[in-house]
């Protein structure tokens, strides 16, 4: 009798019963992330394809192909970029940069290059950090046509005078863009957006974590019978996400909640980024869920900078979508590195992001309204059987207060998440109350 | 010359100035209290008839009758109950148990039995507060058909093997619901509604205390001339707000304010809890009071549990009704014992909450607006003689600036009320600088 | 290229770099007080229309006469005010009173009398102030017919019993109220209303600062071709500001935004009294600006009392005007004496009020709205070079984020005033970033 998605929302609770860094569903997620790890991905080409596939085979996914020269907005669908090898060697033949060592390595959407440099002219096209001399960096050229390595300084210092041999054995060629999809259809046509970015070569936290919790959050509310409907999108950053709005123009009005999610592999606090208005029902739920969830964190307003969500919350887009990560924006030392690896990151971190998500999804699905059918003064509940020890509960008078809140409150503009948020009675069992004054006919759900 | 509510304001100035708890008001409000004591009062019958005589002898009341099975939205008006005796004699013939010591002995609304019982089998009619073994529980049973008993827990412990001669000499039989209203005209057909419940028996903080401050603040009133017209309501709690909303539907649009007193004869700090939407007028002007006069108190939001308000404020009714007391609902010790008696509570308790409740009023009647009739600059004050040492007041300064906020604020939108608070000149002295405004035909009321 | 108030507001920054107590514009504003400090002023004539003579040889004003006798809302225009002598004579025949020493000594609007006069009667004309021994108090008559002589209290304690030859040479005719308008035409008919009143003789703090600080805010601003028009007006208190108001009733919808100045020559904080509704742009800007610059200073609600802001707030007038002084009105103990004089204010006080004042100007210059042209996901400012590194400036990561925040918030609901308060980042450099956006035709200033 009771509605499906709440067998789910008892699931999850189960879940969190049993948690345990070490346990299934925190491993599996950290397994995800050691397998996807190894590939170089970039904005387009094989290695965003080979992530997907991964991704598809723990969740259904739709891969979208956009390509090459597309206008999208103010932008075009750029070439395709792939790569099989790139070294430098030095005169004795030994490959003292190997592409297959690293895929940071190389300068992201590096054009080919063959010849031989004296050391002066390559090390303009070679790129460390002075400041953290071991880490390799990772650097990108998507619109300006260049080519380059990245390398610890360290490295870079022990180079020597020399003639090396050079290649970066890549192409651009007019191929596509793609980006994956997961569509869960639920009771109701309005849509819940959760997107991550998947364009970063080996780098864990940024992003790899975000791909990781996405994935596992959509198989699991795939399993849920949800209200709303959720869409999942694995894009490329910045491209993708405007490409992916470009497609998706005419259907953005079915949105009404919107999670970028990134960097949630640490165990730092967690830092939630407001809609672009701060005012939309994501924001009410997330802050509530931190402000009353024992979690450290931080709420910042909407800025125009980030990931995403800046795209998302453009001004003629506009979109009610937040973001939350671990740590804000690029905050964190071994960001855009090669120390942003496996052991950066944490199962327990990857656990705890994915159970406040859950926590999110979970007053998001309670987030309706329903009509009190008997509005005038509190209906009887005594000949209900409704009144005092019900069903002999030993949460008894807690349900009962349950009861009253949402028959005061269900007066057509409180959904039960607001009623869970005034009254603050859980949203479980403010679920469950109306739940029960739905058989009895006392309230019916706004259409 | 000056509006007849405002001698009625000074003259409770003058009551405050004279306060002493000792005073003639506080004691008639405790001897009313000590009269109306001893009656065995319930939700029907005798006892509410006797105690609205009561009233009516210190303020005229008219008395409503709803018959039993009327239907009062989603309920029906029960059954009368009505009794003449109770007991619980030992087999020597002692009465251990005897109504005519304590009406709360009988569960209210037991139904008549006559027997011979068994220690064990009545015990299941026995009610106590083993943790308060000298107090005897008030218990009901209004919608459930029941029989039984309250004794002191000590009692019961005393009690031996025995077979005991039990009656209760009871009637419930088709007759009607009891109710007062008390109705004072004011010049505007706009209505403040103040309500309390009557259905108590042998109790007094519970809520003998609200029914003697209602009576005397009507009594009050009535002898005031008020602008607005007041509404007091002597209803049982639940089912006869209940009856007295379904009787009253068409009308509920005149009400502006509403307030549920309660529990006001504790020497505790005022409870002030808010109307549904916590925005109302009369929400303002409690929480001004509150904050401006030193006394201690709490305000709390709305919610869904309590006393009348509830009912008032049930999603279909929505009325803008706050409730006032000096505790919160039932977090006290005494509550809903034989300990809530004339011991408990104190004449210095019922004056101030009279005075809080006057001071409510004065707000409620200067909650009204007014037209500046030269509202282009300030008119010229000094022409009129209005211009410092305005009649040789020796708190001209600040009448000066009485007359110059109320000029400057009457523009249709703040009330008399709204600028005192604004401008934190005492209520008192803004309606005074108001009539000699209106004197001098610079302001109007406005329609 | 860029708009031409830019310019000003470099120029302006320039100025506060080059900031110092002694430099020229404070000690110009000094100078300016020193040559009209002399004047006998009132709210009539020839002290004001020397007072708005003088003004006119720094900038360009336009002198207005509104005849004696004219109705202007609840007033009449009075008769103009005169003096060319006023004495207290001994009978040996000593000026002990010379209106020549200071033109403080006459009862503002004094009528003519010439007569003896001993002691006893004369000193019913007489006024001073026994707390401040030594100082002259200010004293004005205007709409009650009467005459008198102000002094300090030591000299009246030494006067003697004898017959004092009194003579006020002063005229009461039909003559005219003045006041002064300077006018400077922007891109918009929409107004900054910038007054001050000019109605006081010899006293300095009030309100020869706020002459001086507005005659050369004026100035400044007329050399700078701003977007808004501004209409800077010199007026009598009171009176002046109701004839103001009842003149240009037809134009005020113009206002847009309103600032009365007074009392900005203390190096006290500054205070800063809202406009009426508390809730316009002038305050969002001003509040923004004390909140970030590191000045002292306090905001108050507004009140009806005070300068002429009450009049421009009076209900039926309602205009968004604000006030802004250094120190509460009349809060400082030479408030209206002979203390108040060139001694009591500072070139650095004048110097900071104005700087101030010019900031203000900045803001409201930048609180205009423009719509980004490409509002679907961030325009690709890589392919316009406005990426990174932008003409190489060494502000470029800030610069990057103005360009942003400019391009998300122009969306028609937010001025690049209103950017620059929720960004942090200075008007300046958004209104630059909006400067460089428009070129690129990346946004559009909105109709």
């Amino acid at each position: 009798m009771l509605p499906s998605f709440l067998s789910w929302i008892y699931s999850r609770m189960n879940t969190q019963q049993k948690m345990d860094p070490a346990d299934d569903l925190g491993s599996s997620m950290f397994e995800l992330i050691r397998d996807l790890f190894p590939i170089c991905r970039s904005i387009t080409g094989n290695g965003v394809r080979e992530t997907l596939r991964m991704i598809n085979s723990i969740i259904p996914l739709e891969m979208k192909e956009v390509p090459s020269g597309t206008g999208v907005f103010d932008w075009v669908v750029p070439k395709e970029w792939n790569i099989k090898d790139a070294f430098i060697k030095d005169t004795r033949g030994n490959r003292i940069i190997d592409f297959h060592r690293s895929n940071l390595h190389v300068l992201n959407y590096s054009i080919p290059v063959k010849g031989n440099f004296k050391l002066d002219i390559l090390k303009e096209h070679i790129f460390t950090i002075p400041d953290k001399p071991s880490w390799i960096p990772y650097r990108t050229s998507y619109y300006a046509e260049d080519w380059g390595f990245c390398m610890s300084h360290k490295q870079l210092q022990e180079m020597k005078e020399d003639t090396y041999e050079v290649q970066i054995d890549s192409t651009l060629h007019d191929g596509s863009l793609t980006y994956g999809e997961v569509y869960i259809k639920g009771k109701s046509s309005q849509e819940v957006l959760i997107s991550t970015h998947i364009c970063h070569p080996s780098l864990c936290n940024d992003n790899l974590s975000g791909i990781a919790v996405n994935t596992f959050l959509a198989e699991s509310i795939r399993s849920s019978d949800p209200y709303y409907s959720y869409r999942f999108i694995f894009i490329p950053g910045t491209i993708g996400a405007i490409t992916w709005l470009s497609e998706n123009e005419q259907h953005l009005q079915r949105i009404k909640y919107g999670i970028v999610t990134s960097l949630l592999g640490l165990d730092d606090l967690f830092t939630y980024k407001r809609t672009r208005s701060g005012n939309e029902s994501i924001d009410k739920i997330a802050e509530h869920i931190l402000k009353t969830t024992a979690v450290d964190h931080v709420v910042t307003d909407f800025i125009p900078y980030g990931y995403d969500e800046t795209q998302f919350c453009s001004p003629g887009i506009n979109l009610p979508v937040c973001s939350l990560s671990r740590i804000p924006y690029g905050q964190y030392p071994e960001y855009h590195t090669s120390a942003d690896d496996l052991n950066l990151i944490s199962v327990k971190a990857l656990k705890d992001s994915f159970e406040l998500l859950s926590k999110i999804v979970m007053h998001i699905e309670a987030d309706r309204k329903y009509i009190n059918l008997f509005p005038k003064g509190e209906p009887q509940l005594g000949k209900r059987g409704l009144y005092d020890n019900v069903g002999g509960r030993n949460d008894s008078k807690e349900f009962q207060m349950a009861l009253l809140w949402v028959l005061n409150f269900s007066d057509g503009s409180h959904s039960l998440t607001d009623i869970s948020i005034r009254s603050g009675i859980s949203v479980e069992l403010i679920t469950e109350a109306s739940a029960l004054l739905q058989i009895h006919a006392l309230i019916k759900e706004l259409d």
